[in-house]
């Protein structure tokens, strides 16, 4: 295995940033100009907890770090700017997985146009991959959880059941339908939505990790409101239909309460503004709860780590 | 074992920030309004490889963590402004050990000024804790591993030796002495100078954690020019020189070579210049690399992960 110092220097060999990076990987610390307030998020994902080596290629696992944190950007309204990762892995690991890793790194930043501006590595008993990423407002006030308004109108925009389709897949065995498998390892992340839902006046927005209602529930915590969601208006993918099929298991459960879907929700003052590309599916109200076509969701909603 | 929401809402319930922090924890993520370029830095703690829980205990794991992060941030001579802490434990940890290393990553940020503003909690195998720092150049330009020039003086802010003879402790069975031990588990991190340095005309800078001759060969290659250490300028603590005596190692190299000191090193146009609490311990000339007293230094200089 090549020495940490070595293993930076070729990370970094070739990296290319935005206009936006002052200072790059070097120094002791990056230097970022950023022309309005800062955005700052971070994540962790754990080896047999998060993902597991037989399913995830280490190309997947560094895009997907990338990914769930600029989704946490993009949700506040930012422009994502850039990220740093810190890696741990075991000592034996082939050294391919930490190559195909940083491919993955670099491969999901040039796609969601941040920069890779620092990082740590080290070793440990399992492989830990830690993303920190940074917005820029540009000006614009950040779009929090707690805007929304009764009389208002939720729209969604990504991938909603795709994530939770395909890992339910991957539970049973199987590799397909691919696309959900896909999504599953590294979520399509709706970049450049946040800025422009913020644009268009979004009075709230969060990123969909947990699943959508219980998402949903956070808004309506915060907003002090309530919100139906009126499944007539919610897209079940051809894939998840597929999945929910052969599991037995509702196909709206893996779109209402999947989890890890890293798609975006926000609330708009009416349909008139809500931007291309977003999906209305539902009303904010002020019943104080989470409702499915006016009754309570019956089924799951999201996940927890220590529940 | 509470759940994830719960654990959250325990750690933040009471937490105090400063005025540069627009929005806290408790939504996708913090905003911060900097008065100058952002400075950002991560760095991972693994448990068995950066701390043993049996020596460490969790609130003095929870302040290095904080401390190492914020000494990467006083290296650029920026003000530390915020902290995002991500922390993975096994389910069956002790909860105290939560309780605590979160006390810990409270009581530094109090101590270093700045505001914990975000985290992420998550199940692991082993302990890991990923800490990203935030900082505010405050309008003045980073000081980088860059800027030393041949002719100028090499000076240092911070305790040099003390972490390394800690170590040596520990490796023995021993606890003493107990300020050794201390800086070994939670490095007294000078806060402030870095600003300070900067503001008195620092040419370069960096922190101190690879140990002094190491991280000096870094300022030599980025800066291309020489530095030279007089050893007579240099202070060997009385606790350092107790465990020389009782490893038969040189107290001199714990100083020059030790490790994880998290002091500051920086140079400086002249002695004139060097502000009021840092030691001016050496010289640049244009050898083009590290020596002590004119000559190469012979025993081991800094430590590697992978090596």
């Amino acid at each position: 295995m090549s020495g940490e110092f070595e293993l930076i220097d070729r990370i970094t060999a070739d990296l290319e940033v935005r206009d936006d990076v002052l200072l790059p990987v070097g120094d002791d610390a990056a230097v970022l100009r950023l022309s309005g307030d800062t955005v700052v998020t971070t994540d962790m994902l754990i080896e047999n907890v998060h993902f597991k080596r037989q399913w995830s290629p280490a190309r997947a696992v560094g895009r997907k770090a990338v990914a769930v944190n600029v989704s946490d950007v993009e949700s506040m309204g930012a422009r994502p700017s850039s990220v740093v990762v810190a890696l741990a892995f075991p000592k034996d690991l082939d050294q391919a997985w930490v190559a195909e890793f940083e491919e993955g790194v670099k491969e999901e930043c040039a796609t969601a146009g941040v920069s890779l501006v620092g990082g740590d590595l080290s070793s440990a008993a399992i492989i830990a991959v830690c993303v920190t990423a940074i917005g820029d407002l540009e000006g614009r006030r950040p779009v929090t959880r707690s805007g929304a308004n009764a009389g208002e109108v939720v729209a969604v925009c990504g991938r909603l059941g795709w994530s939770a389709g395909g890992l339910a897949v991957l539970q049973r065995g199987f590799r397909s339908p691919k696309e959900l498998v896909a999504e599953h390892l590294t979520p399509t992340v709706p970049y450049g939505q946040g800025a422009l839902a913020s644009a268009a006046g979004a009075t709230s927005m969060l990123d969909i990790s947990d699943g959508l209602l219980a998402d949903l529930g956070h808004l309506v915590e915060r907003s002090d409101v309530g919100i139906d969601v009126e499944t007539a208006r919610v897209e079940i993918p051809e894939g998840v239909e597929r999945v929910a099929a052969a599991t037995g298991k509702p196909a709206l459960g893996f779109v209402l309460a999947g989890g890890e879907d890293h798609a975006l929700a926000a609330t708009f003052r009416n349909e008139a503004v809500v931007p291309a590309g977003w999906t209305v599916v539902g009303s904010v109200n002020d019943s104080g709860k989470v409702t499915v076509d006016g009754v309570a969701w019956e089924g799951s909603t999201g996940w927890d780590h220590f529940g």
